[in-house]
Parts: structure tokens; sequence; C-alpha cells
């Protein structure tokens, strides 16, 4: 499996996903899940990718290979929502071709996109691309996606995440959302790519790569952990079962 | 959907599970899924359930007109083994009664059973009956077993709960991994059947229901809220992205 999440906040939006693929326990690898389309100056477009491997990596393939080639493509796409269609018919196309009826033999070959970014004359906007090749779009009330297993580290966000918290705080609620993630589930692994674009700047991205000697992330788990344990212990029991 | 944790500590037994059973979001009722067979004295065993309600319903009426009726019933089994076993047989016998091929339709019959408790000459214990029949049993290394919606709440029982947890401990945590599932996740509601059993007791089982007005719970909530938040705001900010 795979954990990507996504927000779009009023300062701008921050994308992470962790590396590990898996197809049974014994074939365990890892391979990056965020995908980087820009033009400095002009367009950001970050795709977090889950689910077939196969799939997700020929959709990535065929989106970069057709840039500057054909008459559409993520180079030149005009607002973010052509962007996320241009995605899901992509995948749709994928796994068309893929999936044969005859030689399928059970195999899902579905995937599911977190595409985000900011276009000029746009504000930053932020997608959940379903394997059908369909889309919704983030909003104020909800302002974060969340792919593959997100169950896990879904309640610290709920908690925590508002239209205006700023981007730096976003990033830790995400580790530590990763953090539970990963404690809890085998298939969700080091290292976590993240990236954090502040809405307007249309900056070069510069992902950082968080694995396991990374000090603020073992700091971060630490003291998260120990902060956890302090509150527990210090709430009252019950005094129900006397 | 549903929530139910059941921990095996040194101390004896914890049990809990939701109320709310929905087929679709227009059909939501509320209905027990703790299930008490006790001879006090002599035995106590618990079943929580979650699955197709027509499933589990079944399976718990058929295990209690038994009583005293069949040559084996949860009243006379020898083992937390044997009773285990006789929920999974007789878990398979409503499936293979209900799920017809020509009428199932597509909805899935199946149910998960947590079994748990005591009897006479033997240590308590807790198994997992699956929609299959079969079942594993907790151990030292994994104390509790969940059913249902169990992911979102599993990040905070895999940090606090150990062997030697006291029972009341237990049900704090607990009802702190009901908080998170509910705040994330709408199939999962109140109120909270719980029931703590002491090891070597054997006394009369008194469940305890904890409903939205009850004031323990919700100063926990509160107290809990308030201290992640708290831990949460101390921690320090990565400088990365700066």
């Amino acid at each position: 499996m795979t954990y990507c999440v996504a927000m779009r906040l009023d300062a701008g939006l921050m994308f992470a996903s962790d590396t590990r693929t898996n197809a049974g326990v014994d074939h365990i690898a890892s391979h990056g899940k965020m995908h980087i389309f820009e033009v400095p100056g002009q367009r950001l477009i970050v795709l977090l990718s889950a689910g077939n491997l196969a799939t997700t990596q020929s959709v990535v393939s065929l989106l970069r290979q057709r840039l500057g080639r054909d008459a559409v493509n993520l180079h030149n796409v005009a607002t973010l929502y052509d962007a996320a269609q241009l995605v899901g018919s992509t995948l749709k196309e994928v796994v068309a071709r893929d999936a044969s009826e005859q030689q399928s033999q059970g195999v899902d070959f579905g995937a599911n996109f977190i595409v985000g970014g900011q276009i000029q004359g746009e504000a930053p906007r932020l997608f959940h691309v379903y394997p059908q090749g369909n889309f919704i779009e983030a909003s104020g009330d909800t302002p974060y996606l969340q792919i593959g297993e997100s169950k896990y580290g879904k309640p610290i966000i709920d908690r925590v995440i508002r239209p205006d918290t700023p981007l730096a705080e976003a990033a830790k609620c995400t580790l530590i959302s990763f953090d539970s993630t990963i404690r809890s589930n085998l298939s969700v692994g080091l290292p976590i790519d993240m990236l954090i674009y502040n809405a307007g700047s249309f900056a070069p991205a510069k992902p950082h790569r968080v694995d396991g000697d990374d000090p603020y992330f073992n700091k971060l788990r630490k003291g998260w952990s120990e902060g956890l344990r302090r509150v527990f212990a210090r709430l009252p029991d019950a005094d129900w079962f006397d």
C-alpha cells in the first residue's frame, strides 16, 4: 500500500508521500510516489500516486513524454481542473490498455492520484482523481485529501488542520500522521517525500526527503510519543468499575 | 460498520463495542453488539459482533436458545477454545442457511466475532472468530483484538497497551480510541458498551453504557483533545522550507 496526504491551505500547498511499494510481503521496494511537473514562474503541478505500480508509472511516463509533443499536456493546460482531467483520462487509457479481460487474472489495475498545484491566473487547487478517472476538489470545508492507507493517520489531521493552519505546522501534523500510520501498518514505510509550496510564489519546487536518520523527524516522533503518554497518564480513570 | 475492541491483560479482560448499525446512510439504528453468557462463579463468555446484522443476531439467538437444550452449548463447553469453535460453527451454519446462491444478490452475509472470557480451570482467554468460522487467539505479544472500523483507533492502542496495563487504564485508552474513530468515521456511533472483568473473579458481569451525556467520557474527550493540541503546539516546526 501507500500513504499520501496533500493540503490546500490559505498559505499554500503541502504534499507528502511515503515510498514503500509491495506486491505481497516478499516483494517490497522503494519507489517515489511524488511527481513534479513545473515551469518556474508559470506553473507547478504535483502528482501523488497510490495503487497498481505498473499503472501509476505508466500514467506518469505518458504524461511526461507527451510534454511539448501533444497538443494538450501538463505544461500547457490552462487550469488545474484541466490538469486533473488529463491525469484522469491518461489513467483510463492505461487501465483500458493493460487490463484486458482475458489476462487480468483478478489483478486490480486501479490507481488513485492526488493532483495539486498552481497555474498562473488561478489560486492553488487540489484534486483527488479516482480509479474511474473522475475527480473531486478540496475545499475550505475539507482542506486536505488522502490516498492509500489513510485511516490510521486521519484523526490527528481532523483535530489540527484548518484552512488557516501555517504550512510549517501542516508539515509537522503530516509527519505525525505518517508516524501513526507507519507504527500501525507495515505496508507504509520511510522515506517520506515532502513538498511545501507558498501560494503565488511559482518558485522552483524543492522537495525534501525524510528518512529514518532525519534528526527533526526523530525528535518529533519522540516528542509526540512522550507527549501523548504524558497527556494520557494525567487523564483520570473512570470510577465505573470499582 | 462497527467498532469493537477487547483486551486480554494480566489483570483481566476489557470489552468495548459501539452500537451503530447501518444499511446505507438512510437506515441507521442502534443495536447492542455485546452479548454476555454467564454462570456467575463458574464462567463468563462475552461476544462482540461486527458485520451483517441478520447474521450476527441469528448467531447470538441460536447460541442462546440452545443453552440447556443442546448437548454442547456455551454454558457447558469445557474451554474458551471450545466456545470460540462453537461460535464459529454456528456462524458457518447461519451463513450457509441464509446465503443461498440464487438470492444473495451481492449482499455480504459475513460477520466477525470477538469471543472472550474465563471458564473455571483456565486463565482468561480472547479469540477473534473470522467470517469463515476459524479463529485466532490473543497472546502476550498482541494483547488486544479489534473488529470493524479498527484503523482510526489503532495507533493510540499500539502506543499505550502492554500486558501489564491496569484495567482502568485500558478502559481509558479504549474510550480515546473510540473518540478518534467516532470523530473520523460516521458509521461508528455512541453509545459505547463497556465491560471490565477481573481475572479469576467469576463475578456477575456489570456492563457500563457510555452515552453522549456521560460526564467522564466528555471530560476525557475534552482533556485528550486539548492535551494533544498542547503537545502539538509545543513541538518545533521543521526548518526545511525556509
